[in-house]
């Protein structure tokens, strides 16, 4: 799904490696087996089963090597990877299998696995702004009191001084960071709610199934499973399209200010042309507005699938997988492009 | 724009008043004279001009009645109705001409008029959220202990008490209304720049006025003008569709709860058929669906509007001002459609 | 729904008169009672009632001016304004009410009645398409040879004719203009299938009273009820996003032509500014990038309204209702502003 | 960009092969080197070089095996392909590097390519159209004198045969094909513009360059390139969620069919829980309505593609580039899954 990075020569431009190997199949595979094995843990902790049992099977998931394209013809039946992977779990464990994913659920796996990669992911975003509030720092450093011309409308207006533009490239992103460390709470959690999200299967453990489950994969611990309730998700991507579109703001006024004529900015190393080999494009900053607008269209998907029925929805859920993995490679390829622009920029007015 | 409102027969079922009557043009004209006449007296408050002069003039934009087919015609050429309605402004006030709007400018004036709009409607949406609550609580107090079918993938799973599925109404909106406080003072935030957005008119002084402007329209100031920084008003509009899409989930859910075969709700006042005057059909819970696929389609254009040249895009903020007014109108109204909703409800499981 | 006519100082900028005027309710109601008069004369057409009574009866349909507050009221409860207006008309047919809507349902007369609006709106796209093909053959033969500097990727590549620009401006207007011809027939549809959509209630004469209402209407008629097939909807408002995604492309043009710096274009009247009375706004050609950028946003809300369930979909319906009028709307004034636009043109290159 | 297809486990249920392997990145490499061999072959076939060379340069183009490692890096600066790999063919021409691309552009290539490659993919639509429209009639005459409930706004209205809830299915698909076969020459297009767009590289050999290569290629030819006039892929990309959303209501329809109480449809082969052994989920159906959401979304972006500035916009072009591939490679999926429901059924009413 994020299918940028396999590209073999769109990769380099669109695809965003250090996103893309957080967000692979194979890492979120990794991330369900996480979640099997804290499940398992848990029912240690809690006293479902003994502690050495747990320990050994948990061990057994974290070590285990499943077999893909057996879940992969499974899925197309299932709708989901879980239980052929859990089947899988279950012959592994052979007189274990009691312990391995007994009353949690399809959703509960794969919205854990996806809670556990939306955190990473978070590390890496907030490293991104970070390092990108520096660069904007130099940036003011080196060129604030250049004088360019203030536009408004398309329109020569007034001169400024650089740091007014500049501002509206970085006060949005210390916001987005902000806003980041808001939501991390509210996404990075887990979810355990069983079949039909009520934990009825764990008789009254459930609540400390899930306390202890949280403590050990690190996350947070609402007091219902959010099967059905996606507000979390929507409001996540609602944060990745805010960045990429604030970044597709600076993106645009570089083009701007890089055309003949106005000629504000110096870059080095823009892009070749086929047919004019002396032209320089602002390739870069053109791609922050691809991303600021991809990801603003991707948005209202992500919000439609907030419609989701009763206990679950196969249909919104599937939405989800189709597009968020893609709003969060484009997020960090947009950081690491304006990063790259940021340090591109050897002259303003 | 709150078009719904002014439909001879939709208005009921679509419209809003209590919003309507909050974004109507009129009101906003009335924000937009209050913007003004703050601006007036911060310049007395700061010693701009004398503090008589500032109360008087004041007073005169407040009771402004401004000429509405003149700022229509000026505003087809100029794209935005303040620079008519200054130049009205300027000659009623006559020899206090220069202590109307003097170093502000048209984007300073509709921003702080929109926030003024918002803060009053989300006084109007946390007014809701807390009735809606206090329906849900109503609910839950009469029906959680009833039995319904769990359903995932919209097949029968195993039974749930009804407080399991209340639950993924009522807990999102909780959210929400966490969400709007904290996003109030992102929102209800003045704008004042001047013409590129650094208030270099002011001199010194613009952080005075912008000050005690801020504090007699009771708005935050920041530190910049958001011109072209339109973060807060995209993520505002995402909560808008949070809350609708929310509600949507609510809505789908009483339709599938109302199938005949399943039946497990029952509603007072259901809709009639011109042709099967027997049927009984879910209208409202309709209405929800429909308004959450509404605000989640056009969340996008908001995101899209992020996309702002340089200090002001014309095209960008009119494309705001042509979806907001509405999702807000459609979220207000998916908020009351919901309280009828879950009063109407007779019947569970 | 056309609420920008409606607004007192943005209907000249954001409105269309005309277009408005085709949309209106009022002008709806009387599609839809053009509709019921047709059937009630298709009645007596195809010997179901004798004809001097449909004659009389259609007559009074024609003739009627219905409660449109009670209608009102009771949409708010049927989710349509049929059923009541339909209990007027019978009421006032006294005797004759069973020679009113009998057999047919809200969707038929609704939909036929959409589709006579849509009729004359196409008339009005039809002939605006031909007046700007006619504004450029005219800024073809002034400018035409003008040289201006061919851009790729926003940087000067090579010197072009106007010629060349101008050709990216009109040739899609007349593709969309062949498109429109081509839709015509699939749009400008009958709707006539009564309750659940097969014409049962009319036994044998189903297909022949379709017939005669379609001849009578001015309308194609397809052998189904479109009722839950909404392709040909969909498709409308594609190319609807069509015509102004064009003209975004001639507006952005403009906007980047009149820059400072770049002074390939002069227009007449541009806009003022309430802080910088000298500069001249492009406020039209912006209102196209503006109107674009809408359309294409509204655009995926008409496709969602394609997952339409069973025989009726209020869900989907409504939001057909909520978005296609503004598209239209907007669309006219997309094409009444390129108009505006191409003949104040005073200089190129 | 088709990355549902390297998906190891998502693969089957959302990917398609045959979508994936006409549309995968390698495939378009090929169609690139035939739309620069047809180039170099016209140039023989309209005297600008010697038949000979020109037939040697096309045979070391068509067999060239381009470095992609160095195309990829060389992307991440130019933003296009073309550049590096012209630059590599010339150096492998050697002398005859002047037979070479020499006065087309990088669009040129890459959207010759895209319409080989569309122009393979709707064989493969077309296809798969008339086949369903097998798969239909085949339920038409196992099916179509069962008896279901009608059902409007959700609730049971009256009983209908199965014939009216088919033909909701199978009606727009038909029209669909008709709408791909009126598409084609509009879709299946050469692009031959040159630097801007213009032909001026080619004097006045321009127009018999183009129709030799369109000869050549199958394709049809416009008379000039479209660079920047993109309504014909929006157009298309209409196309493709049309016939995902009309079996986005074919999978809704089932979906609902398929509940429990309702129970109209049997189903072979259903999807199983983790959780509930017993379950069978219509996983399939569901399905259909995730991917036509899916390309209602995308649908937005592409037309917001359409606003493309001046020769060629870097911006609006690559966001084209994000989009297509995926909602072709959906659009196929859902053809398929259709097939395999229709084929599934065992039982109606």
């Amino acid at each position: 799904m994020t299918g940028f990075t396999h590209h073999p020569w769109l990769k380099g431009l669109l695809g965003d490696s250090e996103a893309a190997a957080i967000w692979r199949p194979e890492q979120q595979m990794q991330q369900m087996l996480a979640c099997e094995a804290a499940f398992t843990r848990a029912l240690g902790h809690t006293g479902q089963i003994c502690m050495d049992q747990a320990i050994k099977v948990a061990a057994l998931i974290t070590d285990f090597k499943p077999d893909l394209d057996a879940i992969n013809t499974a899925t197309m039946r299932d709708g989901v990877p879980v239980p052929e992977l859990v089947a899988q779990l279950k012959r592994a464990a052979g007189p274990d299998a009691g312990a391995v994913h007994t009353g949690t659920t399809s959703q509960d796996v794969v919205d854990t696995a996806l809670a556990l990669t939306i955190k990473a992911f978070n590390d890496l975003l907030g490293d991104r702004l970070t390092f990108l509030a520096a660069d904007f720092d130099t940036l003011s450093d080196q060129f604030r009191d250049r004088t360019i011309m203030g536009r408004t409308r398309m329109q020569a207006a007034l001169p400024i001084t650089f740091s007014e533009r500049l501002a509206t490239w970085s006060q949005p992103m210390a916001r987005h960071a902000l806003r980041l460390s808001r939501l991390r709470p509210e996404i990075e959690v887990l979810s355990l709610g069983g079949a039909v999200g009520d934990r009825a299967a764990f008789g009254d453990h459930g609540d400390a199934i899930a306390a202890a489950m949280a403590t050990d994969l690190g996350l947070h611990n609402p007091s219902k499973a959010p099967h059905a309730m996606r507000d979390h998700i929507a409001d996540y991507a609602n944060l990745l399209s805010l960045i990429t579109g604030s970044l597709g703001k600076m993106g645009q006024d570089i083009c701007l200010m890089a055309q003949q004529g106005i000629e504000e900015i110096g870059l080095e190393g823009g892009g070749g042309s086929s047919a004019m080999p002396h032209k320089q494009n602002p390739v870069l900053a053109e791609l922050l507005v691809s991303n600021a607008r991809f990801n603003a269209t991707q948005l209202a998907g992500m919000h439609h699938a907030l419609v989701h029925e009763q206990e679950r929805s196969g249909a919104a859920w599937v939405l989800e997988w189709m597009i968020l993995p893609q709003m969060a490679e484009v997020t960090a390829r947009s950081l690491s492009v304006a990063h790259d622009l940021a340090t591109r920029i050897t002259r303003i007015g």
